[in-house]
């Protein structure tokens, strides 16, 4: 054992990502990014910011970003926040509001929501699922605790409606329910704007996905005053400038260049109705996806095989050797010509 | 007071980085940027990744990084760490080797140092400083306990020698002695390759001052296979990706391209020669500095009115309203003709 380590290091239990595989000879359909580059508008930002500047800080607040991002949200600046990807704005959440606490999820969701636990000592319990891996929101609307869950859930697709949402905001006043909806942009309706009716409701989105920009790490959140206040305490104690200069002004390009991606996000959309089509006529059960990734097992099959045989033939997709879900391999959703290669690559795989 | 925090975020105490104005009226001397911009090499490898692959995430290992840092400084690649700037770093680093442990750090040191112990329920003790703000390093030696110093020191400039090191080093075996370097490159004598004798050592460096690079977010940590690992377990239940495509290839271009940073940080040291004797002419002590900047004080002018009048003419330092230190201000070593207008304004400060 490590002697060095300290007590909470000790305890930690950390995440694992999905393959980053540093050759391209893969089909990448692992891990949800947007199979279509960012707006050629983010890349020459980027180009133009790459300057001498670059010697001095950035702006610790991200002022340009928060601006840009209350142009867009049609929210204040003052209920924005922004940080290295939102895994880390998660991250900061979890300690500024959980942190000693309780808190529910889903059992099947996000598998980074636990980790953040142990790192700052929230006592969590998982909500277990209802029927075809849905979310069981009564067990969420009676939990008198933090509450925490993706909208469009990971890695089901699962949405939940406005109106549950502010039920469950209803029934929890005194805690912060967070919604994480890295995958909103894919045919869902973000509770975005209930943040201004709702004090202690947080939204967390990501430019990882549906803004094509995974590699850049940005993410936002918007809430009440004192919700964002509360993610800035932790922020400035722990790195005060988590952004960096090209990453805020990327961020910047990407929402003023939104005829871009609503293009994108549609064509994924489509995109995702023709492989439910051609996975259903092969047979396998698929789970009603509003993001663009799906979740989908076939009865013939073992979903632990399809994830290597497709390994194999160089096409990425996602399993979780979890209880409950050990028999479902999530793919995200790529071009049309990379879905047709996974189109053949099942059907061989089918056949045996 | 603010309902939704949890008892971590209503203890902490956030630090206040120095102001970074949005307008570039200002002469910059109070955060120890490089007053030169980075490497042309390193701007070149910006422009050329920013490509569509960003739409994918980055290396979560940052390897590109590290096999170059392995090069650079001669270490294997399982002894060094990339985080988001060496703020980031440090944080992990709190989290990892001092949670819920004894730490000792000098009374005038790092500010940020007492805000990590805050988050992650550190058990510090400041060592009062001896004579000229020097550091105490007696107490160091017989502390049994945690031990973290900047080398050379922030704000005072000043450096440990390695025999020193080696005896803190040796009289603390069972616990981390963290050296945060990053102000090395102005003439100290780093101790990274201790790391191969003590695996209670662990070096900081940062690429934000003597790489100019502040506006890209990139640290690195040195120590034992133990240590590196225990960073490694903070970072990835925090997240997976901390550093974005652009800061891993630009970190790479800057170590590559040394040669020009070898010449940047002479003309700094020059520089900082010349305001030494200028100041001195003009009645300012000066403490002994192997930094970038230095911490400066005089007789006849309080520090604060120095600071306030330089700001009202449009030059930026940085001063400490802390007991102790409140008649010092500190002066980032800029251009020689950034140091010409600074004289100027000291002349009539001093002049009244």
């Amino acid at each position: 054992m490590n002697k060095f380590l300290s007590e909470l290091a000790k305890n930690l239990d950390p995440y694992t990502p999905g393959e980053q595989p540093k050759d391209k000879k893969y089909i990448k359909l692992n891990t949800n990014e947007s199979p279509y580059g960012p707006s050629p508008k983010v890349l020459e930002a980027i180009k133009t910011q790459a300057t001498e500047d670059l010697r001095l800080y950035p702006d610790p607040e991200s002022t340009v970003l928060i601006k840009a991002a209350s142009d867009f949200y049609k929210l204040p600046e003052e209920m924005i926040f922004a940080g290295n990807g939102s895994d880390e704005v998660l991250a900061f959440a979890f300690a500024a509001f959980y942190s000693g606490k309780k808190l529910v999820f889903p059992e099947v969701t996000y598998s980074f929501y636990p980790v953040y636990c142990n790192l700052f000592d929230v006592d969590y319990i998982e909500i277990p699922m209802g029927e075809n891996l849905s979310i069981d929101t009564s067990l969420m609307k009676s939990a008198s605790c933090g509450v925490v869950f993706p909208n469009p859930n990971a890695p089901t697709g699962e949405m939940i409606d406005l109106d549950m949402i502010r039920a469950i905001l209803e029934s929890n006043t005194d805690s912060v329910v967070l919604v994480d909806e890295a995958y909103i942009d894919f045919g869902g309706i973000s509770c975005s704007q209930l943040v201004k009716e709702y004090e202690n409701l947080l939204v967390v989105q990501t430019f990882s996905k549906s803004r094509s920009l995974a590699g850049m790490r940005i993410g936002l959140a918007f809430g009440s005053v004192q919700l964002i206040e509360g993610l800035n305490r932790v922020k400035n104690s722990f790195n005060s400038y988590p952004l960096d200069r090209l990453a805020q002004y990327a961020g910047v390009a990407a929402l003023e260049d939104n005829e871009y991606y609503v293009k994108m996000q549609s064509k994924i959309i489509k995109t995702r109705k023709e492989t439910i089509t051609e996975l259903e006529r092969m047979g396998f059960g698929i789970l009603n996806s509003y993001a663009n990734f799906i979740f989908v097992s076939h009865s013939m099959v073992q979903a632990e095989d399809i994830y290597k045989k497709l390994k194999e033939n160089n096409v990425l997709v996602r399993y979780f050797k979890k209880p409950g879900i050990d028999n479902y391999v999530r793919i995200t959703i790529g071009t049309d010509d990379q879905m047709k290669i996974l189109f053949q690559n099942l059907e061989k795989i089918l056949k045996g």
